[in-house]
């Protein structure tokens, strides 16, 4: 039991979190490490949203709310995190959720399946059984995507994506939205819209702001899609992490 | 199998140890988390030992060689990470080395102990059936150190320790040398000697200054230590990896 009022309750309820979902086969050994790297940038963004967060958000509500095929990729650490959120955001646009592993068993998947459509998921692709299409620029298992989920979305919300898997996704013509906390990754330089937060702040707010644009019409939704540049949101996020660096008195 | 030409070899190769040390019990569940944070650190600081790392093993290298009772302090990921060096270094200068966990087991304790005498440690304290005397300003388990240990030190090479018991001990008089990644932990802000660097680094570093600095006259070991500013030393790291944010094009 961790107590509320100590002074890093709730990242000692992430980690619980993630230690549970651990024993339960949904994350492999790399997910528990791959949480604590976002531990330390998140500690480093100040463990809270930024505006550049906000500003990123509300671009990535316009393309989702505009996209024709637009899907929400999920991994073992989004799934422990945040599954309820991930099948509000899912139910709230009508869009499906597909299950994307890095390290891919039948095991795996079929848990987050099951905690996904337990919390309420309608479609739920990237299972085992279904017909999948080779994405261009990828080899291995790693190329495989379910044909009517990522393959054919033409924008994809992929929280804490791999840097090979995001340049091949935009390669292959796809408006991708990730949400990574660090920065500087490969993803968060590639995607089309970045958000520099922690996905159990950025789903939530998401699906605040789909909500608060759902009756926004279609020429505002674009101009917030082209007055939002990524990569001055990404450089103005450096520079607050660099002054938790330089600005704090020893 | 990772391959050496793999760009992230190292990584992935400490990242293999930690998930070992984990299944053979070694390592507790926070000690993969804690591992993932060190690998984001790590990465800000550009994976290499800087030039404040440098001096600061300097200073830690004199202070031990002037000690007369110094001790070398090891939790699970040090365990996991650097039981060979660890063993060299407590030779090299002749010093014992004391388990100090943060999630205490009689299990944990007697693998560790059992990996450090299997690579050659002669003196292993904070065993289970030894006399125990508790650090001031601590309370519960944590409080707890062998008497002719830590707890007798008047100096104590800890990598990796928490905020918390670092404090307490600088409080009872001790000069504390830590070795920890992150330059704005509280660990690395009270103790008196810090090397902002991987231990995989840091440990082989200071073994090589320790067998450097070995004929050295006491006197000019205490100018070494008086010559080293801790705090000064930690503001140069701190503007190191602030350039790694700021510095880089995207």
């Amino acid at each position: 039991m961790i107590h509320k009022d100590h002074p890093r309750y709730e990242s000692l309820r992430l980690r619980a979190k993630i230690v549970d979902a651990y024993k339960n086969g949904i994350l492999a050994d790399s997910g528990m490490i791959a949480h604590g790297r976002g531990e330390a940038f998140d500690y480093l963004l100040g463990e809270q949203s930024t505006e550049n967060a906000k500003l990123a958000v509300e671009a990535a509500a316009a393309a989702l709310l505009l996209a024709e095929h637009p899907i929400i990729s999920v991994n073992g650490n989004t799934a422990a995190l945040v599954p309820d959120k991930i099948v509000e955001l899912s139910n709230e646009l009508d869009i499906p959720i597909e299950i994307n592993l890095f390290y891919r068993t039948s095991d795996r998947v079929l848990k987050i399946e099951k905690l996904l459509r337990d919390h309420g998921a309608k479609t739920v692709l990237g299972t085992d059984h279904e017909k999948k299409a080779l994405i261009k620029g990828l080899e291995g298992p790693r190329s495989s995507s379910s044909a009517e989920g990522i393959y054919k979305a033409d924008v994809v919300l992929v929280p804490l994506e791999d840097g090979d898997r995001a340049e091949a996704l935009v390669k292959n013509g796809k408006l991708l939205i990730t949400i990574d906390l660090n920065p500087l990754s490969r993803t968060a330089k590639t995607s089309s819209i970045t958000i520099v937060d922690n996905i159990v702040r950025a789903i939530p707010n998401l699906i605040d702001t789909v909500i608060n644009l759902s009756q926004t019409d279609k020429v505002t939704l674009h101009q917030i899609i082209s007055n939002f540049d990524n990569k001055e949101n990404i450089q103005s996020s450096l520079k607050k992490i660099s002054k938790k660096y330089t600005g704090e008195d020893l």
